[in-house]
């Protein structure tokens, strides 16, 4: 891959699946065929590009799948395309099929791979970020994010049913192992009184006076959200509850129901933008770079940063939540 | 309470919280006050009986409530019931309060107190079956159990997304202790592979031939339902990934989402039927009676008989599970 | 078609699209694949029969399809279906096909044409009933009935969001040309202030009472439910202004959104349950029937019968719906 | 109110309802209390200040609202305010009750009817964004926007299945009378075939290349959403009809139900966020100004800026929408 054409490009799901991809294999389809650019389906990410799971796609074949969860194209860990005899192979599979570029949708894990792939072989990617816990640096928003933040607000809304019926305190857990985003957001959405989170140590003495000036005072019901890398809700119940047994206390871990449903207005538009944008990307002459949304304009984020740095968690938004739950 | 008046009745929910008591507690009030009765609302069940937690309601108290799940009188269990003394406090403030009869809305237990109270006061109750379980002889449904069918398969169809791009077996747990009736039914609604429930035993070898028969075979997604009270899906997952760890197994359990949400349009007018049933029972000097609806006709079912028998499981809908797995 | 037998079989839709109607082809399809029959999908009603859309269908062309409204065999009102000639080449088709069997979904007009064409060629057909409207008479609920109604009950508690924000007098005119199941019983499920309905006059002075007794008195929000075939609401809104210029009033026509949408969990039990018996009815060597559910029991209704009687609408639950909204 | 003092707000929502308004009413009146400010609520709008409809409000007022469409504010439209009398009365009742500044929740003829108000008396005033219209110049996003949106996305999402069943035409009339940006979004996050918004002319030549490159060409089914400031639906829909009188069309006018409902995850955010930091301007003395989020930062823009300029549409949106509908 020498010379730069751009005839053909290779599309792929990897790593953890998240509303709103495909919205986004169909832009980047349509948007490829809008440029007389052919485009190749691959299946299972890395893996099917090892294996040779590919499809020729039109524009029909994108047809209605914008409002679907999950990916039409599945997705898979990769261990092989960690080896260099692996990416050699996915490598042989994009001269064969005679696919000039891929665009990589997916996360963190998902651009490691790429990066290096894309230096060892010199081939064009962009990638586009999708996963709910809008964990990348470089955007604003992640695909798949506000879906899951309306399903997890959802959900709260049914507990809360329950824990004013009864007067309890629910620990509910969701996802979002290293980022607290998808907590700290449901939490003021749902109006929750506490989030738990891991870019912020929780004390006992904390968790105290949430108990003390909320539950206690007021013989009401509470909600405190806890990100699953916080330690867990099971282990904050167990706590509480040692300290204060007279408490009807009850757990929720939200679970895998999180990462599916339809996809949210926004998730869609996003992924729709995202899709057309790394196109132009790749016609720009742009690669190794993830196509992201920052103050609503479209921007290229180099893989190297969008993988090293972390996203910043608004101290504005932590207060509004500490604010409200008064 | 030796002679029969009905100026004034009490309402209270009791056990665990269902949508549509809301709607249950709105159609109560409506037709009593329809039928010149006046209505005291008694808050947290039984034991607000016995503290003297009453408000009186009107036509106003009960407006724009019948879409919210939950409980607006709230609810508890009570031991205190349980002794003869809360039983004769309970009857006190009912003599202090005027009220002449009592609408109680939950489940097995409730019924239970009910009835011993109706005997040794010789007190007017009548029940209005409200549990997500529908598992009460006399009715072909309670109140609440459309509504977290709906819940339970709008979840399933959300993680069979993940399920379906990862290709991964999903274990799935759902509310019902004793009774599959919401495991067999969401498996059909969901199109699950199987359920798991309490009045079939499954053995390790009909487990197996799911496994050989569906997710091996096709190498493609599977989702199995597990009632809660049949040994747990965490078990079952385990007991599969020893035999066959080269499949990706996720376990999902729902938990107390599933009590709670804007009832469905079915059980918000189930409810409203048997709210204005239950009033109409009292007029026509009905006591000790479970309300019903059997074949779209509301029935009057002694509490000994809710409270005793068994509610039978069809072997046509069971058949229809297995059929439909293939 | 002298001598029965039962190798294959045809599917098909037809009329207007109801939601669970997909639930039905895969219970269809599968049921004949587990006793072993073949299944040809006809597309686009009988349309397809006699242009010969038709494709042989496995498990797996049903997969995935048991949570989609609409009908993946599409639908449409075939005008040469009518003609001898058009149901000559439609039997010609089956005889090519090798087609023994035919299971029609759909509604009165579906049966109708199925009736004359199985008297014609001495064909077994066996239909499914799947319309919004639950206007067949011998089975207590059609395909497609609960899902609409849960829909237009989600669509008034919106607007009741604005009604009583605003404190407005709205009219929501909802589907059922000759038929007002879907009008009476969301008015209930929706808490609203009346419902216009076909089957009962409804007169000026009756307007006129709800008006006095309800929106007047309190200087609150009312909503109506109007039929489609009771007059229009427009119409209605029109006479209501034209008396009371000080009410501010609007108007809501649902439209086509009451059609589509991920169906209910009844309806998909109730479309796999319907699918499985009709395959075995065909193996019971029955024949024109329409399979009903009634009691929780499957039926066979003569399709005589189900398009020449009506179905009753119950007293007790109009009687419920005037009690509730005072 | 010569001297500035901020011991007291009041609080009032004005114009259309918005879902989210309770959550930004929540916000206020938490964040005033947390401020040791106390919160004066005054009920439908501007004519509940002439006419005294005033309730102090403490945090359990307005606990378990967040998640409710509507205003439990109500909203009016008041003629009595565009008066010096009225206003005088509304001042008047501010200077009794002690109300030292004011948080008005609405859209430009709010914010309007502030600014002559706040000029003329001296009053502090902040405005917070609410309508689903999105058409206020200084803030990304209005409150109720990101609901209005989803709901139309889902009742497209509806009307497509049937559109696919019957390979229709539908036009789908959504709001937004003097702005496109519902039209326009939803349009994309459908997957619709075009939108048609009052910033851009659609010629007749337009539709016409519509209706040749997609619908006629794929013999398929065709969804083009229009705003309601655009010419209507049903007249375009009459247009198309006169010249393809072949095509099955339908016209679809989704009405008030798009202002109501629960907020999304990001309205309530948004809404929370807006509700703080009206407090905090007032705190830093701000006045006549709206509370705006650029970029996902808190701005205060004069009510001048508001009320006067026009919201931009993205060109580069509108481009997306045009590539996907190939």
């Amino acid at each position: 891959m020498s010379k730069y054409a751009l005839n053909c490009i290779g599309v792929l799901t990897s790593g953890g699946d998240a509303p709103g991809m495909n919205a986004a294999i169909r832009a980047v389809t349509r948007a490829a065929i809008y440029n007389n650019i052919r485009v190749k389906a691959i299946f299972r990410g890395y893996q099917g590009l090892i294996s040779r799971e590919i499809q020729e796609f039109n524009t029909q074949d994108v047809s209605n799948i914008i409002h679907h969860g999950g990916t039409i194209l599945k997705t898979a860990r990769c261990e092989e395309f960690r080896t260099a005899e692996g990416r050699q192979k996915a490598y042989d599979t994009m001269v064969s099929e005679g696919i000039d570029a891929l665009v990589v949708i997916g996360g963190d894990g998902t651009f490691t791979g790429a990066r290096i792939f894309a230096q060892e072989f010199n081939v064009p990617i962009v990638g586009i970020p999708g996963t709910i816990d809008n964990d990348l640096y470089g955007t604003d928003s992640t695909i798949g994010y506000d879906t899951a933040l309306n399903t997890i607000v959802e959900c709260v809304d049914k507990i809360r049913d329950t824990a004013t019926s009864h007067e309890r305190l629910f620990f509910v857990e969701v996802m979002g192992r290293g980022a607290g985003f998808l907590a700290l957001n449901s939490a003021i959405a749902a109006g929750a009184e506490a989030a738990i989170i891991p870019e912020r140590e929780t004390s006992v003495a904390q968790l105290d006076e949430l108990i003390l000036n909320g539950f206690r005072k007021s013989k009401n019901s509470s909600i405190v959200i806890v990100a699953e890398g916080g330690g867990g809700a099971q282990a904050m119940a167990g706590r509480i509850h040692a300290q204060y047994p007279e408490y009807d206390i009850r757990v929720s871990i939200l679970g895998h129901l999180q990462r599916g449903g339809s996809p949210s207005a926004f998730d869609r538009i996003l992924a729709s933008r995202m899709g057309v944008a790394a196109i132009e990307a790749l016609l720009d002459e742009q690669r190794s770079i993830m196509i992201g949304i920052v103050n609503d304009e479209i921007v290229n984020v180099p893989f190297t940063k969008a993988i090293k740095y972390d996203k910043q968690m608004s101290d504005s938004v932590i207060n509004v939540s500490q604010i409200l739950s008064i």
